[in-house]
């Protein structure tokens, strides 16, 4: 087997895809199916200022390095969520790729936010689970920042196995209103966010890694220790083995939904949203959820402590 | 744990239902289900001839001992397909089963159909997959027996793992016209048609395993030998390994589909069917399937022999 493209020795090969490349063939292949991706879902304008979502994983830090590299304005975002030597070891990843490169970084400190934010104070305060705060609070941040920094859209790593096991889980309950917003590319409703794009949803995982190891990129290899368990991780595993033993699964699976699929749900209304009368951010109710919840840890935090059950 | 129905100790533990029964009491709850999804889905009149397709598998053969339990007027239907032993030992089950209850069986042997239509010598000689071959013969075959035996009703053994799995594949490839096909029943689309019902789409392999095993119904415990590595078999593994980390998710994923994800697709217009020139039957062309593959065989059985690629 050679490199489709130049026939030189390979060093990749993709099954899904029954192809082989060479380095440099592969990665001006990954750039291609990013550029393709961002051309044909009109992801971003020549001239956007885009806020780049970065967790320190392959993912995010491989997209920034292709945005970049194709010419967009990019800022990083990190999300500091004082999830123990996960979020420092990842924290100092994204410094030092931001340093290295001359990227614009912006970091929020979950603990230096609304007197005290960490994912680990928050679950443990208001009883929810560490992976349901952070949803609430990422959330909040990402649209926080892209709106108070007056970037025109927020880019995230997502990638096609995401796609695909998020897109599972809404088959398996048939939620239609999440089918209907499993979107690469979403128009803001608000005037308060920003256009959101994945530029990565038709990457796999694993060309994502390869990428990033063949660029040189250091990244988090763990996953967040939260996730052990996940719902999402028993998606990727098995549409992991569907994969395997019919490559080229997963890929028609999310492409096929958006094509063939995802129209047989668009007439569905999306709720008329409203404004949060504290933050200015969009809510359903009076208070957005990020609001009610960090109403919700003040009021613990000065209530007189209780016995704890055992 | 006890039976949730009579407090007696329990034999059968359904983890779906999170609930145990007696022996008595399962069988009770197993034929209330099916009554309940023939009631509700409107399968069947008390007047209608029910014809009941029996593979000798534990499915069918529960089917039937339901139906005709509940006072219906059940005809058996075996396809004798000429799989070697398979084919063998699961006509001697059912032809036991008919007889030590004086049901009324017709058996199709389709070694006598249009000059011997066995599915190992079909496959030989048109290069078709065996199970490609047999879904176009029963198919032909089912819908004959049913007309010319002047039946109201073709009733099938379909489970809730068969409906979660074919459902599974059609969603993988978003085929529209499928899923909006794929239903518990199925009204006739031309005359030549009888109705189709399958009354245990909602209840799993597990549980018509065990109202067999209970009833002490003797059935073909091994799976046709054609289907092994069939892509059907690794759905059901998949959504076994979904379903022991979340019980009920099959059941969630087949009834939501009916009551909220298959009316997004049911506006699909369904091509209009013309009529077999040759068999009376409906078909999309002049002849149908089944005739074209008849008339393909006679042509192969006439050619003189070429020699085989080794």
């Amino acid at each position: 087997m050679k490199c489709v493209r130049c026939k030189a020795k390979p060093e990749v090969y993709l099954r899904a895809h029954n192809a082989a490349f060479c380095r440099g063939c592969y990665l001006e292949y990954f750039r291609r199916q990013v550029e393709r991706a961002v051309r044909r879902q009109r992801m971003l304008a020549p001239t956007d200022r885009v806020l780049v979502a970065v967790s320190g994983g392959k993912d995010s830090l491989a997209l920034w390095d292709v945005l970049a590299g194709l010419g967009y304005d990019t800022t990083g975002l990190y999300l500091a969520q004082g999830i123990g030597e996960y979020s420092g070891r990842s924290r100092q990843l994204v410094e030092a790729f931001a340093a290295a490169r001359g990227f614009a970084l912006q970091v929020v400190d979950f603990a230096d936010e609304d007197g005290g934010m960490t994912v680990p104070d928050v679950a443990a305060l208001t009883r929810r689970s560490p992976c349901a705060a952070c949803g609430t609070l990422k959330r909040h941040y990402f649209d926080r920042a892209a709106r108070d920094g007056g970037f025109d859209v927020l880019a995230t790593g997502h990638n096609l196995d995401d796609e695909a096991a998020r897109l599972l889980g809404n088959v398996l309950h048939w939620q239609r209103d999440h089918l209907a917003r499993q979107r690469p590319v979403l128009e803001p409703n608000h005037p308060a966010f920003v256009r959101k794009v994945k530029p990565l949803y038709l990457l796999s995982e694993y060309e994502t890694a390869t990428y990033a190891f063949l660029r040189g990129i250091e990244y988090v290899v763990e996953e967040c220790p939260n996730a052990a368990g996940a719902t999402q991780l028993l998606y990727k595993d098995v549409l992991g083995r569907l994969e395997a033993a019919s490559p080229g699964t997963k890929a028609g699976f999310v492409r096929e939904f958006f094509r063939t699929g995802q129209p047989a749900f668009a007439a569905e209304t999306t709720p008329a949203t409203g404004t949060c009368e504290r933050c200015g951010m969009p809510s359903f109710g009076e208070v957005c959820s990020h609001c009610a919840l960090v109403g919700e840890i003040a009021r613990k935090r000065t209530e007189p402590r209780r016995a704890v059950a055992p």
